[in-house]
């Protein structure tokens, strides 16, 4: 289940200081959200082991789909990468041909335990807005040991392969899908420009 | 309108050449779709001009996202890429302050004058599979000249600002959103994996 017991100093064969500064680059700060991110894929990838066809899902938004991105091949617009905005801070790194797979999640008892952390992560009515330094620093001590993982079968792959008839929108002219109706989303009223 | 004109040396200040080296180490290779996705944010950063808010929308989930997060310092993660599954190749640029944008999309009449973009692009029944390298070649040289671009205004900036109320789901103990009701969507029957 859970793999890390010490410090670590790696995610993913990759120096934990290294990943930091890829973390600050790309998502533009180091969060608390990368960092356990970070540790989430880590377990994830040691549990599945390795895969020629990896893809991945996270059960967030929020933080963890970029350290997927820093931390493997899958990324949003290769399609590898599905994102699911469930709200829960979970990955799973799956082999798209076998279907075996890996899901890491954050054990929310450990993380009660865990003041600096829970301050972060459990968010109550009324919470005051948390000083997020502290709380990476106490991650990068202390996060693998937050941190569950296990072996899942996937029911599907979740990568689309089926092609996309298209068309031009009668009303925008640009092009559409046509599985959506007569009409571009946009020009069914959902457009969020002026 | 459409700036480009001629044949484009760079994309958002990023010379080309290094462009694609960017998006074959990302993206994973050099694909018809992030290179116009390239062309497209460059349009749209052009017409928005300098932001120090800055945001981003786009309307497929291909590709695309991957030229957005390779040229701006908006990613999924970081909550300032926003990506809509409506299968349309376009992207806003906006500024969350002011709510000024600039949309950026795929000209279908310009394609549809291009044989070896349009049978890449514009997807009929029966299709066979395209071999992508000459279609990146003639993005390469004509790829400024399918993309149109205008200023819009936004409804409202597309990121969530509220904080989420979240609790141990009863089910699974894992943390999730109050919103979701009483259990976790997983739990709710929605779950991916056995």
């Amino acid at each position: 289940m859970n793999h890390n017991t010490g410090q670590a100093t790696t995610v993913c064969d990759i120096e934990l200081s290294e990943f930091l500064i890829m973390a600050e680059e790309f998502h533009g700060h180091i969060s608390p959200g990368v960092v356990t991110g970070g540790f989430l894929v880590d377990a994830a990838q040691r549990e599945l082991g390795h895969s020629l066809y990896l893809n991945a899902v996270t059960e967030t938004v929020v933080c963890l789909p970029d350290a997927v991105q820093l931390l493997t091949p899958c990324t949003m617009g290769n399609g590898f990468l599905q994102v699911l905005d469930w709200g829960k801070f979970a990955v799973t790194l799956y082999d798209r041909e076998s279907l075996r797979g890996a899901r890491a999640w954050v054990d929310l008892e450990a993380v009660a335990a865990n003041p600096v952390v829970s301050s972060w992560f459990i968010r109550k009515p009324g919470d005051q807005k948390v000083d997020k330094d502290p709380v990476v620093q106490e991650l990068l001590t202390y996060g693998p040991r937050l941190v569950k993982c296990r072996a899942v079968d996937m029911k599907e792959s979740l990568k689309s392969q089926g092609k996309v008839l298209t068309a031009a929108c009668p009303s925008c002219g640009e092009s559409y899908p046509l599985r959506f109706g007569d009409q571009c989303l946009a020009c069914q009223g959902r457009a969020y420009y002026l």
